[in-house]
């Protein structure tokens, strides 16, 4: 059976972190009130495809796994994709189950899909020959030197506490299972999908392989949107609208930009590293790849009336 | 993108245990032959669906979280369906990319989708009334007095070993997410679902909500093919056919049978419970509700073959 489609936008909603719990029966409380503002969107008729970070959750499978393995005698070693497959079923088992309750309580007619995405990166990526993310557990200076030789993952040492496996960030350069997402929700499912950015993998040989590196969620759900042309991109953050001047006394909320605005704002540094900064580039590589679409930026809470143009900051081409 | 569905048979085919791997790193290994073989039937055009099972991997992450939980005074306790979510994620990417790669170096233009599965459970359903299956790690009584009292959940004392929790392994009802499984089918893409059975949950006040229970995967599998009318449901365990006086001198392969045969049979105590006799039971259920199928019962090496009639044992209405 297909689901109705809505008659609205398609949209692809890129969840922040706030939009989920550091532990699952946090988590679990807090994805209702997630799926209510998503089902909000529903609601109005909009094609959703969610999207969400990992960063916490698959840090939180690896070191249990690391902890486990390095003592209790039975438990393997777990590669890092595998922990983040791991996370994709966890968090995308709550999420749209939630979705899908909330749908069922306002009687919409309407189901969920969460599909396991990989997402495809170039072994060339200039990010392998620096890897910068510490995942995992602290280990000892010979743990982390046996596990490198068995493994040819990088290890380094942080700040005094031990060792720690670091990957690399890579650029997302194809979603695999585009396809079978975009079917769905053409299908009329709100899919869950590309969680964590989506499991990286390298393409040799005519195979797909996964490889321990973390991909920025946001660029991964730009490539998603852009690749099906989705009306929008909606970044939810913890903020309404993009600041200029943020934390000074000229301090401005930004109601819409253009994608040269935004990239006069990135040259003078207004946005920061590893916060707004990677939000907002995302965006642009959407409204390059789709210049005919749309990118919002605001919060979980605000994302209904953003898509009504009432809040938020809107990023044209 | 949909891709041309092949113009064969429609057959899901639920996987055991033999399929996949104690570790991840075997795992990525069977897998790979596991791959095989599932698209030698897929090079006939025939449309597969894929179940599999999670017992040893969801014991696995289990006892991770129980043990780093306990310990690393970091890890949160991890509810069962939450791990069994993750079990789906595990394993399907690991499938999913091993079936992609074998249709990629075959030139099968076709892909793959892996769908997170929950499976409804009736809470009034007998084995509720009687959790028999442990599951997770070894505890103290205290700590299982504390974790009964903080979530419900069951415990035993296992042979003097120590407490564990216990669950049940009630009856699949209905998978909630048929329609997006049938539907990604019909599109052409070979479908990996219903892992473990499915996370098991039970509908309350028109909500879907997990239990810690284990399902039967080749009864969700025999629900599944049921409910979309598959050609075939293929149940692969280790052995090619199904035998009667099984490990007597009079030991006999059965080639077919009815279902009237098949449960004279049962009566008969010819199938060791937990071995043979569930999956004759689920082939029985599956051609009960859809009595124009087929139900076969062999080993993954032979499965190819076997859909073409030249072994296997096959179970008809």
């Amino acid at each position: 059976m297909a689901y109705r489609k809505g008659d609205g936008k398609s949209v692809v909603i890129a969840l922040g972190g706030n939009a989920l719990g550091d532990t699952p029966q946090e988590q679990l409380e807090l994805v209702k009130d997630t799926a209510r503002h998503i089902v909000d969107m529903v609601a109005e008729g909009i094609n959703v495809v969610v999207s969400h970070g990992n960063g916490p959750q698959v840090g939180m499978i690896n070191n249990a796994f690391d902890y486990a393995s390095a003592h209790d005698g039975a438990t393997p070693e777990m590669p890092f994709p595998e922990c983040g497959a791991m996370s994709q079923g966890y968090i995308g088992y709550q999420l749209s189950q939630a979705i899908l309750n909330e749908m069922k309580r306002r009687g919409i007619m309407r189901s969920t899909a969460c599909i396991v995405t990989q997402t495809v990166v170039y072994p060339e990526d200039p990010a392998f020959q620096n890897p910068t993310k510490p995942v995992g557990a602290f280990l000892a200076k010979e743990e982390a030197a046996r596990r490198a030789a068995e493994t040819g993952c990088t290890y380094k040492e942080d700040a005094g506490r031990g060792w720690r496996q670091v990957v690399p960030s890579p650029q997302p350069q194809r979603i695999v299972e585009f396809d079978a997402i975009k079917d769905l929700m053409d299908d009329g499912y709100i899919v869950v999908s590309t969680g964590g950015g989506g499991v990286p993998v390298v393409e040799c040989d005519d195979s797909y392989r996964g490889v321990p590196a973390v991909i920025d969620k946001d660029r991964s759900s730009a490539k998603l949107a852009a690749d099906f042309r989705a009306d929008m991109l909606v970044i939810l953050t913890a903020v309404e609208k993009v600041f200029i001047d943020f934390n000074t006394p000229r301090q401005k909320a930004i109601d819409s930009m253009t994608v040269a605005e935004a990239e006069k704002y990135i040259a003078e540094g207004q946005f920061a590293a590893g916060s707004m900064l990677p939000k907002v580039q995302a965006c642009i590589e959407y409204l390059r790849a789709y210049p005919e679409g749309k990118a919002l930026v605001t919060s979980l809470e605000r994302a209904a009336a953003g898509l009504k143009g009432e809040t938020g900051t809107v990023i044209t081409m």
